[in-house]
């Protein structure tokens, strides 16, 4: 194992196990099962949750106390890596759910985790975070979304668009308004369960290619939602999804790199067992340069989301290295699966393979946890602060944009 | 009328009367149906070619003494961008029947004519060349497929693959060995009517997002053909394929550079219309400048491919030219279209926007007459010959690759 | 010739009559004394003024009726290419005499003529614009220059920078406002004789590899210019300076296609003697096809070129692809001379080629008449409006920068 | 410290002192009389290699028991960072010389230890290998140069280019064949003292802007070396050399992330301090993104370079990681101090900074220890080998180039 190395440096006999079990179950059932469905232009099959949940992966960074394994940061990314290599779309839905469970396990109240905890890892509760809305996108001063008193709990009103697994969901984090202010200190976060037709419709978002994140637009009206359902209370939401973003970040950027090195290595595989003009097509030095162009980027962008998993790990500042490493990764993958695809002919555009699938997927990373025009503005703002002492400023700062 | 001056500059009346019925048929219902057809995975419809034929389209180059209209190559390429700004795909697929028909009218037997010329330009003959094979891709020497003498005509054993229009073609212009010698000088070509079932066996090939290619691999066992069906004597076939090779490559890119420049407007008038961060998205400095360099791009490609297509179109010595436009355009397209769905954000990506299907479309370009590796060669052959005085090379020195 | 043809079909038998004499000269003469000077570290030889005033350069543009020879914008764009295939600084510096010629010839007083015209022509006067000032760069609402009146005149004062020719020139057409106002209407343009001492001082700037532009900053204080010399009254300097921009933008983007050319030419010529690793270092594919790819950004930096000078020769709007040309050719060139140079080995950037020397003057191209980030806030103003009708705004739009 | 904090994680307390001590003298003195020099158009003072000297820094790695620090790879990587964050050819030149004395330490006789140790450690005697021949540049197979047989030693005949320090080396570690046989088994290495006119001439080669390096081509015609000179024996040299090429690159990319990331921050405290339309250059977002996004291509460099070092000083199998860590830096750093000098304006090519002189000295490390090229075919060779399992390939195999 090389690839991985500088990370697998830094874990546990344990962690190394759980990537161990991790791998064997993406490289046999997984993989096959994932390229099947896509073949059928379908997501990946549900039945993968259940699976997935019993080899662990859905409590990955739950409390051992609570029946989860205590799996460090480090640990989590190369477990997505591991599954986003044969399908980044998969890896960041099941990834998604089992965030979703640490976050309970870290955050809920006893209700919340009787009620939610322990069908959230075995994956019979779908859970996500519902943030972005249709009109406001990233900008979270444009929330719209709000919820009014009523007897023993709020009506919800609002829209979230772009939910991960939004098409079976069952159990959404919603950010609402608990008050007219445009602040943004009156933001609360509730831990709703979704039943269909109650107030609560959804609509399928269709991303050609990309359909195993199984996107979808959740409206509700006057939904009901108990007064046990309050995660975060006012200003805290805001605070809480802040602190979780350079994690989200790395997270992103280090399964590109896993898919990318996929994608690498299918097209080596294949020009290395081709044969054109009278020779195997990696023999054709200009080609093979492209390629190894390609495993240049590679490198540089597994070495840096390293950098930044460690930083994110060890509770270091890492707002810097985690803009910088997405905003590297993102489009670093997003060409250079597109280079394999072309390198390939046209045979690496057909469904034949798995790599305009994965360009597809990959493609969708740019939009989660901001933007590269975000990243950018991130990055930018402390290009002129001495690096030898980084003032220690305030993480909302993060979703400014001038 | 900007865009597209230097064209319009060099075009007659007659000329620019059949680009502005192209434009409006192609802005009005064809926009329309292609993208429905797209929102439920289908390529267009089928009587968009009953459509287009009445319009005249599939007859442009065919001469008016036929029943055509005679047009310029530079025509050509217009009415060709007209529909590409909508979908790459059906303007490859409806000028690539186009194609075969004005080839009949040039070098068909009347007998040929007969039977075949009025069918295609009325669009109930979907015509295709056949020449690449699943092992030999590009490479003419591995041309696998031949034909043995039989009483009447020949048998025909190969497998054509990537066949444009292959799922509903039903007249092919296949290249085949007529002897066993493997140097080349025995390919004849041969109009080949196709009928399923009497040793003739299709296969879709799936490339998603571009199913508007309607691609398929066409095999043909003992598949028997009259002595009337061959339409270039051996050796006739490959110095044809070749000397079409730089209009080809030329009208590809211009296709490009139509896709783009839709994708470009598409994005831009997006960007202009939402709001993020307190003003519209166009009015963040940084984004606006990522599409700024999107166009001068643009700009530049589609200047390229003018020159190159005025070349071809005077019939000058346009090799040089041709695979330059095509290896910058090409690239240019596929990475601009991309950099338009990434600054609309998710959304650009979804279905909703006709730009995924785009790219996808216009990636297949690479493809199609000669990939990004033989341009290359064919513009590194020249690099050190003086440019005041070139020496008109063999065209057929453009399938090697060292 | 086939490289420069785009622009040959347009021009005149006489002014392809004077293309021809540059040409001689710059291959023979000049080429090598430009070198020779190169390895001195100092500019061009002066007496070269004199030589390219007697070919008649220095009066391209000029009238016919005053001794000029009359010649297109197309005309002198290549004349400058010719000179730029040697030494982009050179040509750059030369070409700036030609344009205060006839800027003279045509705004001129008969007084301001009858003293300068003839010695403009002849080299004995060395002329130049003066707009930019060490603070205010290419912002004019920055412009802190300004005359003030005396008996006979006016007294003036401030600092111009960057001025070409700048530690030679003996006449500077001076920016300056004749008011206190902080509005720009009253900015005024002074034709003024510089004498060193009597209030002018100079100082040389520095810019490695680019001391052909001989640049230097100049300093007035309290200087004496008499009542004859105003050139421009107020508010009509701003507008002729902006009128003049996009010609200024398209020459300047030719020239350094031109540089390019010839450092392309030069790279493939030492490639293709130089044996490496058993074969002539062209003969390695992966290497030809970094050439291959620098000829093809050339060309469609060529074409696009072509495209907006024709434009700004036939008097139509040519912001836009004024913008675009010059933003997509200058990093063009300047990369692509960087690739040339690094393709050559070690040797390729030693003083023994001219090549550093290109690259170190093509940079400069970047700054003069708007740079990189003023051509996107250009480009990016139009980007939404419909390219079928675009509406002649003004053009000292061509300022602003948000 | 942040930016190489990498580094710093995996150093002793001495190898950080040592560091430490380095950073001063190059913040202090020499980066003031580094930049004095370059505006005289002269290479760095001689005296500071007897400053350098005195700080330790020729001894760095040399053992302790005979004078040295003992430093580790790291350290030394480090060290030479300090430096090239003020002038990259300094810092190549300079540790140059300290690994003449480390391999003296390593490799040489107690006679030759004798001669040259202390005066290598106290920089009177200025040492360098000489391998690059005028018309085999890095291709060993075709060296020329050969000793004879005479006497009480050899006759040396041959002549060596790019030598670094060639104007003032005093003793030189020079390749050559001992036989006719032009195999390469033959060839051997001595250290020669250098006496000018007793059959050894140099002659300065000129790189504009990079005379730091004082680059040299020496030729011997039957200069006389002792028996004693002799410091590889047949076979010996080639083998020493390649062992030592890994660590070679890996230290030249980690001299260019310092000389970018110095650049970097050179421009954007320039940019953050002028006014431009309004405010402060770096608000100006689409200029700050520019900025950002060399900050993140300077981060991933960084982060790989550190990746490889950290191979190259456990003495892992560093081949890939070498040349991928040299094939992504240098162009990172050429391209990013180009972006750097432009974001400045005019004043960022002007001598009045530094940033000309790091561009035009970084560009030379494309050259030393393999050409973008030749590490292209050794990342090219591996791609389709499974990364789990390397092979542990003759290290020979990286002189190759197919």
């Amino acid at each position: 194992m090389t690839f991985y190395e500088q990370f697998d440096d830094r874990l546990s006999a344990e962690d190394l196990g759980l990537i161990e079990r991790a791998r064997s179950f993406c490289r046999a059932d997984f993989r096959t099962r994932a390229h099947e469905a896509y073949l059928r232009d379908q997501p990946f099959d549900v039945d993968i949750v259940r699976q997935w949940a019993e080899l662990g992966m859905l409590a990955l960074q739950v409390d051992r106390s609570v029946g989860g394994h205590g799996a460090s940061y480090l640990c989590k990314v190369r477990v997505a890596q591991e599954m986003a290599e044969h399908s980044f779309a998969a890896a960041f839905a099941l990834n998604n759910m089992q965030g979703m469970a640490t976050r309970l396990c870290r955050d809920g109240t006893a209700e919340q985790q009787g009620r939610f905890l322990e069908r959230m890892m075995s994956g019979s509760v779908i859970a996500a975070l519902a943030m972005t809305e249709p009109q406001g996108g990233s900008d979270l001063r444009k929330l719209a979304t709000h919820v009014n008193r009523v007897e023993g709990g709020w009506l919800l009103n609002g829209t979230k668009s772009w939910v991960t697994n939004g098409t079976i969901v069952n159990c959404l984090m919603v950010l609402a308004h608990t008050a007219t202010s445009s602040g943004g200190s009156d933001i609360a976060g509730y831990l709703v369960e979704c039943e269909d037709g109650k107030g609560l419709t959804r609509s399928e978002i269709r991303v050609p290619g990309a359909q195993s994140f199984r996107l979808a637009e959740i409206t509700f009206k006057d939904y009901f939602i108990p007064a046990t359902a309050q995660l975060y209370g006012p200003g805290e939401a805001i605070k809480t999804s802040l602190e979780a973003i350079n994690a989200a970040r790395v997270h992103v950027a280090a399964m590109c790199v896993a898919s990318l090195r996929s994608a690498l290595g299918s097209a080596a595989q294949y020009c290395g067992s081709r044969v054109a003009f009278g020779k195997d097509v990696l023999q054709h030095q200009g080609l093979r340069w492209e390629l190894a162009q390609v495993a240049t980027q590679l490198e540089a962008a597994s070495a840096l989301v390293f950098k930044a998993a460690a930083a994110v790990n060890d509770r270091r500042d890492a707002r810097d290295l985690a803009a910088r490493a997405k905003a590297f990764a993102i489009p670093v993958a997003v060409r250079g699966i597109e280079e394999c695809i072309r390198v390939m002919g046209a045979v690496g555009a057909s469904s034949k393979h798995r790599l305009s699938m994965l360009h597809s997927e990959v493609r969708m990373a740019a939009f989660a946890d901001g933007t590269q025009e975000m990243l950018l503005d991130r990055i930018g703002r402390t290009l002129n602060e001495p690096s030898d002492a980084k003032p220690n400023a305030n993480v909302a700062a993060d979703t400014r944009q001038s």
